[in-house]
């Protein structure tokens, strides 16, 4: 397979003194790169370099930092000739010195943090606070202007940025992605996003493959295959792959200028022709192979052992700076960039470098996109009220709630098509989650060819389908860290697939919560749907509702968990996530035909309070009960009030209150989570000494977790998936978990002192034979017993 | 770019015979699929077909199902002819129809399971069972025989096939991968395992991506390229594609016949090069690309919708069989496979047909390989003991711990290299971690080209490092199926990323423990180095010590949790998993230089106890204490003593137990885990109504969780991650959490009533002023306060 050379390989598009000027520009950022990782003071090494002048721990990544220079560089050359609308994802992000000396050379740094003032002064602030208490941290972290992405985590630098793109048609996101994070899974499946940008709509990604070869400490795959099979790879990925390679910096910069300008003509070429004469084809968008060396410009070698060009450049070349001419090496190096050519001094970068650099807003570091919240605009919502599902006798009609929910999000999604600022993002399983109504308005979002069979594809479509739950929350985060907002879908045990992404976006949001010039953006919402009861069907390994436990580590003030028994509910909780702000919602509800409890406006203030006693269910008429029956999740909702029924049946003078939690973090101390109930509140509730069986949706330990504080905890009995599961019926799923209205009947009993031997004896043995024979019915016919199917509470 | 079509496309290696032979045996198959889908009763059609014979809940896929069958059916050719060791992976494993019907067709599954007869009698009870309570899954589960991979969520056939394929020569892994998973994240990286497969000492992989064109509702992306980008794609991968197109089957079995032919014969070719001639360059191996309509063979069109060849046929094509017409739609389907052809009266298969398949373990679902248990040997270890450190005085040397546990690795290596069934596995983190001095035994795999400063690389290597969490967890479970051992050192924040596959490991080990026939295999061992609390360096992002949450929802009988406090402990721990069975054994140990507390005999009496009392750090001589101090991982445990210290100083009368937790699962109750203490144990060490400070390493509410239950509960008081976090000093991570020494001491005091208000005063004072002091030195000096640097623990 032949490589087609671009034609970029001979010209020279920089004049000589712009090249110079650029180069020094690059040496500029290289010098403030190598003082944040090193210097403590002198940071214009006014004097000789020594010992006092050096951070005691040294802490950075100096091998990827002059690659995201030498890149940003050459991106502020274009910006500026052709007024781009430009956003920067460095996708190794541990490379944070790049990020930050480059906001700072172009006064986007200072403007955000007036005391790193640009001269001597503020510089050796600059080089102080990197990866020092109290300063910055070493990574491009929320804290760095014009950063959507902290890139700590690998895998998500092209997903995101993509997120970016879709509905900003102004917008170029050049992407960096690192030849270590390319390896990961995450990252490899990204570059397909390709078939789902819109040029007309859209804006541009442009991927910057920086190839220096080395992670850690191995050789990456990527720089270590073939230009050829390079080539094809990237060819096959759809994109038309241009190679900038080399190490001579005169030779590179021409290179990486002729190459940028080449891509960028075809970016605008794509769009026009799509903007002007419609979309024929799935364009063939460009991208660029950088391949530099590992820490590139830095020592040669350090004791004896080649270190540019090498895996010992991944972090800091020279750790221990008592060792014998480290400081001579780090003098020499830092010296290397001519400092004095390129900052008075005052410390200040000259002039005619400083006119290198954008100005205003098209400056990386200040670009609005890059801190989303400053354009963002709220949806405009019809009323989720419209949508009630009537239910005039709780319990006597049927729904399926995601399906209802589908149809409120047709209409937001209506609403705001002209806006362009909604999308539905899921791993194939929008129709299998029931949100099918959506495609009334909108279609799947598709570029690749269609056939006539295909159903509901479009290239403008608004619901993102690629089966990846990375993709998916990629692609939300990007979009929502850049304004806008959005919905995720997802079967509830494979959500699993992006927890690591989520503690990320969590641990971002928190930070954010701190720094005053982010301004808060859309929430990132779940539906998380298919659930553990209901996946019956699917067997073991589609059963698994553990996400929210994996939540619920994260910080109070960014997470939400709801769990509204019905449609109704579901409703009013969908309306409350889609306008709130920097948190996470994770919203839990069934897809099936279910009974509905609530009417809209009992709804409403059910889920205003976020728990309460539902008192047609309960017969304690407001008196001490003797027994709390508390339910959270549709299906423990449903036995829960079958169980109150048999309750009610053999023993009609027992008080039962039936408490329903739509809000998870209610059980919560108020002291741990802002919506947790204070103890009179809770113990008004779950009374003092009561006993409370409870039925949870989850694993049963999340209960005990969130109230083994409270007054009464010793008396809470929770009942939950207890990790068993396989293909059966749905209610066979809550027995063989001890979840159904037997179990709970049963441990009600076994906590209730009131009761009569012979009562109890009588109950104990109706309930066995209910299990046994719904265990060989359901063996026999392979359903369950109509009066399980049928079952309808009666007031 | 030109496609190279492969000469195969118009060979015809089969004759006639073979070919209608080989035609029906693939009806049998689909119509055993379709049988297990939809039939009650009458299996062999010899009455009409009516509602009576019919499942009344209708689960399964038969989509993927006819594909399977088709590649099923040619394996068994060829592996007949060529006398190969072949196991099958399933990708799409929910198409599990599939498989349980080729290993009835072939007897494996009868000999597994012998009410499953091969005659009318099983084949009605293989029917009935398929989805249905009390038989098997619906997916390729850990019960079907020769399985090692469910396919219940998608992204890790490729990575399982490879993780079985090394180190064994003979076998040949053939994985189908559908379009549907090749989206994932984890596939779309997997394709790269052959940078690391060695042709001499690892078997082979014939990936099969099979192209049905749909997902559950959409097209495939990979299904909606042109055949030159997809050509490119997997050229670029490094492989030599080979289409196979069409829904004619006899043109198909000719193509499918000869394509198959030509892989294997490239497989053995490049595996005879390399065994009798060296390795000279990465070998391109062959992959098979086979596009053929969804639900091939099943009805064309459904209610007057398109259904062969459409995302319709992904589940059951006719969901409701009350609807008119679908019972004639589903007889005439059924029929049209000719079952009396097929099988005779008594429902056997015809002999002629059962000779196609291979015999003993030669059949796919009777390789032993997919039972690795079956072949598991135990690893020749060498006595850990011998790598003791030597601990005089507790707390006055240090050491690196997973240094330590490196150098017991690297013999471990050594004593297996013959064996050739031990590795390890980690994303670039081997050196990172400190296991580096196993490379001193064996290298880094590696197929990829290479530099001469590259360091430890060999393509005979057995450190598996690729920058993809996923790459190294599905290599590590397909290695250890089939009865091999390792061990995923991983940073701790990261092991995230695979949440989802442990869950799925953990479910299948659970599953396997209830079937006799699966033989218990080494357990998944994760050392999680680079903890929370001292990634300082890295940030935010590097820190989240939530993966024990995770774990520990799943059941007990299947995970175990080790929190060691020093290096001896460590090495303890080490032995203990690398010898245990059916477990996922998680070990979190720091790889700092840090305090060693334990000599060898001390740390294995502690080990094997897995909590105690630490009596030389204690002071209540055996009496009933006046304050607990509890800690469990190493960096919790030195801020304990370090407290201890402090309170003995101030309050030399204090009687103090410290109690050291090395096995997490201790602390839960014996009735919920086989390693809880019983609650007379836990109450003797952990006292009836004293204080405890518990010092823990994760999330605080972990600790809580597990001990809820406990009689003193409610005077537990537990310190440990907050998430809080950034780039820091390393004992500023523990002050911003609150788990330093000076808080705990605070929090003694707190709880401590025989204080007297001046002690408690200057104690507060003192505490105060200690936190100042570190708050201001760090933010001058960017390094944790001499005396916390050079802390020692003073008997």
């Amino acid at each position: 397979m032949k490589v087609e050379r671009s034609e970029t390989e001979t010209s020279q598009p920089l004049d000589q003194d712009l090249l110079a000027m650029m180069h020094a520009y690059w040496r500029a950022a290289n010098y403030l790169s190598v003082g944040q990782i090193y210097l403590f003071d002198n940071p214009l090494l006014k004097q000789p370099l020594e010992s006092a002048h050096i951070k005691p721990r040294l802490l950075g990544h100096w091998g990827t930092t002059p690659g995201l220079n030498f890149i940003y560089v050459h991106l502020n050359r274009v910006i500026k000739q052709h007024d781009l609308n430009v956003i920067y994802i460095a996708g190794p992000g541990h490379g944070g010195p790049a990020l930050v000396a480059n906001t700072y050379l172009e006064g986007s740094y200072t403007e955000t943090y007036p005391e790193i003032s640009q001269d001597e002064a503020g510089m050796q602030r600059l080089f102080k606070q990197f990866s020092f208490p109290g300063g910055v941290p070493s990574h491009v972290a929320p804290e760095t202007p014009g950063s959507i992405h902290e890139g700590g985590e690998l895998g998500y630098a092209l997903s995101h940025a993509y997120g970016a793109a879709f509905d900003n048609p102004d917008l170029i996101v050049a992407c960096v992605v690192g030849d270590g994070e390319a390896e990961t899974g995450a990252l490899a499946t990204s570059w397909h996003s390709n078939k789902f940008l819109n040029p007309q709509q859209d804006g541009a990604v442009l991927p910057i493959l920086h190839l220096n070869g080395y992670k850690i400490a191995s050789p990456t795959i990527l720089a270590r295959i073939p230009n050829d099979e390079l080539h094809a790879l990237f060819y096959g990925y759809g994109y038309t792959p241009y190679f900038v390679e080399g190490d001579d910096p005169h030779y590179m910069h021409q290179q990486m200028a002729a190459t940028l300008d080449k891509a960028i003509q075809q970016i605008q070429q794509i769009q026009t022709d799509a903007r002007q004469h419609g979309i024929v084809d799935r364009p063939r968008w460009p991208m660029i192979i950088l391949r530099s060396p590992k820490g590139w410009t830095g020592p040669a070698s350090v004791d004896g052992k080649k270190t540019e060009g090498s895996f010992r450049s991944h972090q800091v070349p020279m750790g221990d700076m008592d060792q014998q001419g480290h400081i001579e090496i780090l003098e020499k190096w830092l010296r290397s960039y001519n400092p004095e050519e390129l900052f008075d001094d005052s410390g200040k970068l000259r002039k005619e470098l400083a006119e290198l650099a954008p100005e205003g807003n098209r400056r990386m570091g200040a670009n609005p996109h890059a801190n989303g919240g400053q354009l963002l605009q709220p949806l405009n919502l019809p009323d989720f009220q419209d949508y009630a599902v009537e239910v005039t006798v709780p319990g006597q009609t049927k729904a399926e709630a995601t399906r209802e929910m589908g149809k409120f999000l047709r209409d937001v999604m209506q609403q705001n098509l002209e806006a362009g600022n909604f999308r539905l993002f899921s791993p194939d399983e929008n129709n299998s989650n029931r949100w099918q109504d959506v495609l009334a308005v909108t279609s799947r979002t598709w570029m690749g060819e269609t056939l006539p069979e295909d159903d509901k594809l479009a290239m403008d479509g608004r619901v993102m389908e690629m089966l990846s739950e990375h993709q998916c929350q990629g692609w939300l985060e990007g979009y929502l860290l850049t304004g806008r907002h959005g919905f995720f879908s997802c079967y509830e045990a494979f959500i699993h697939i992006i927890d690591s992404m989520f503690n990320q976006h969590a641990k971002w949001l928190k930070i954010c919560n701190q720094i005053p010039w982010r301004k808060p953006i859309a929430s990132l919402n779940y539906l998380l749907s298919s659930h553990v009861w209901r996946q019956d069907h699917n067997g073991f390994s589609h059963q698994d509702p553990g996400f929210i436990d994996h939540v619920v580590n994260k910080k109070a003030e960014v997470v939400r968990v709801y769990l509204p028994p019905d449609a109704n509910t579901l409703l009013s909780v969908t309306d409350h996530c889609l306008r709130s702000r920097n948190y996470v919602n994770v919203v839990v509800a069934g897809k099936q035909p279910s009974p509905q409890w609530l009417d809209m406006d009992a709804a409403v203030k059910h889920c205003t309070a976020g728990i309460g006693v539902w008192e047609w269910a309960s017969n304690d008429g407001g008196q001490t009960p003797d027994l709390v029956m508390a339910c959270c999740g549709d299906v423990p909702t449903m036995e829960t009030l079958a169980a109150v029924k048999l309750l009610n049946e053999f023993l009609p003078a027992l008080k039962i209150r039936v408490i329903n939690v739509v809000d998870l973090m209610k059980l919560q101390s108020a002291s741990e989570h802002p919506h947790g109930l204070d103890d009179e509140a809770f113990d008004a509730l779950f009374t003092d000494d009561k006993p409370i069986i409870f039925a949870y949706h989850g694993y049963p330990m999340l209960i005990h977790r969130l109230t083994y504080r409270r007054r009464n905890h010793r008396n809470l009995h929770v009942h939950g998936f207890k990790e068993e599961g396989t293909t059966t019926t749905p209610f066979d799923m809550t027995v063989i978990n001890g979840l159904d209205r037997f179990h709970l009947v049963e441990n009600a009993l076994r906590h209730l002192t009131q009761v009569s031997p012979e009562k109890r004896a009588e109950m104990e043995s109706y309930v066995q034979q209910k299990l046994s024979e719904h265990a060989s019915y359901i063996r026999e016919h392979g359903e369950d017993l109509p009066e399980i199917r049928h079952w309808q509470w009666q007031q």
